[in-house]
């Protein structure tokens, strides 16, 4: 069955991006490295225009998160352009002219927006009611296929609140960051939850997790 | 070589115990859950006196974390007892008259008492000079063996700052508990890791990780 997921990489104490994220540092200070172990991958490499890498144990996990994606949902922080209304020009984010989705990008924001279609057959929308609002306009969009988180933290927290994960994974780091983003901050024991599956890989290791109802 | 070493269990979220702990919930509000898979399990029962129990892919880290220890060191709520001075007749502790661990305890504490000698080789000793002083009278005392660092959080987080700790394992729970004792709170990237094993379990997902120098 189509599910609702997220593939998120964070520090052993837990943190998804480190502290004072700036133009320089995205991702927090430290934060890329949550994400080395994926950069030398071939299958992180291919979809991302570049040669070569590695084949490993994190191949498949790689593989498998973005097998089956029909739309991907993710914060206004993850699109770009910093808060706030989008203004005359408004920025078209990280990702380029061919983002590497490849199908329609809901984008959680308190500011309405055109959708914006990109090459290779991602466009995004922009949703200004709500996750369940972006929940459901990404469900119908992904038709059988899944629907994938990409975040930030905030978002796949109020999806996990709101009872609409299905399962997720956390690609766990070797690294402490001591602060920045909480990944699984504002949570409670009303979110049940089954160990899915454990591998183990060079630098990493990916812990997935079912939510239960 | 003989290491320092931890072995403490975690909810998904990073606690290691529940908030509001009290003489009813001594390890915090759904603290407990964060250990029922060992409770099940023969390697557990056995040296707490109790018959049966199970034999699974925890068994040989629950018998390797027991192995070839030779001290250990604790924080003084893991000896119980309450803070503050001892007193006149003081507690003594959680553990009864035949504590689990058959060699000598290094309590750490602001306050001063004599040794505490229990059955089956226990004795506690309270020290009162610091993480440094409790690692060298437990290096001492286990001679070619580990030290075993009981805890609480606060304890092992000391001794990582210090650079004292060699390995440590965090068995991982699909529990959210939302609030309690953090266990790698204020540490950062100064103390660096590595992987060093993986085991998925029922229940639990057992994390061991080497601290490099």
């Amino acid at each position: 069955m189509a599910s609702l997921r997220f593939d998120i990489a964070v520090s052993l104490d837990g943190f998804s991006a480190g502290p004072n994220p700036s133009e320089e540092h995205p991702l927090g200070e430290g934060g890329m490295q949550l994400h080395e172990w994926a950069f030398e991958l071939a299958a992180w490499r291919e979809p991302h225009g570049k040669d070569g890498g590695e084949v490993n144990a994190s191949t498949p996990v790689v593989e498998a998160m973005r097998a089956n994606v029909g739309a991907v949902v993710m914060g206004r922080e993850m699109f770009g352009g910093g808060p706030g209304p989008w203004g005359e020009d408004p920025w078209d984010g990280w990702w380029g002219d061919d983002p590497p989705f490849h199908t329609p990008v809901f984008v959680l924001t308190h500011h309405a927006r055109e959708p914006l279609q990109k090459d290779g057959g991602t466009t995004f929308h922009f949703v200004t009611d709500g996750v369940q609002s972006a929940f459901e306009q990404a469900r119908k969009a992904a038709g059988d296929h899944d629907v994938s988180l990409a975040g930030g933290a905030d978002v796949a927290q109020q999806f996990l609140a709101a009872g609409l994960v299905d399962e997720f994974t956390l690609s766990v780091v070797p690294v402490l960051l001591g602060s920045g983003t909480r990944m699984l901050d504002n949570l409670g024991a009303d979110v049940r939850l089954a160990q899915a599956d454990v591998v183990a890989a060079p630098g990493v290791t990916h812990l997935k997790y079912r939510v239960e109802r």
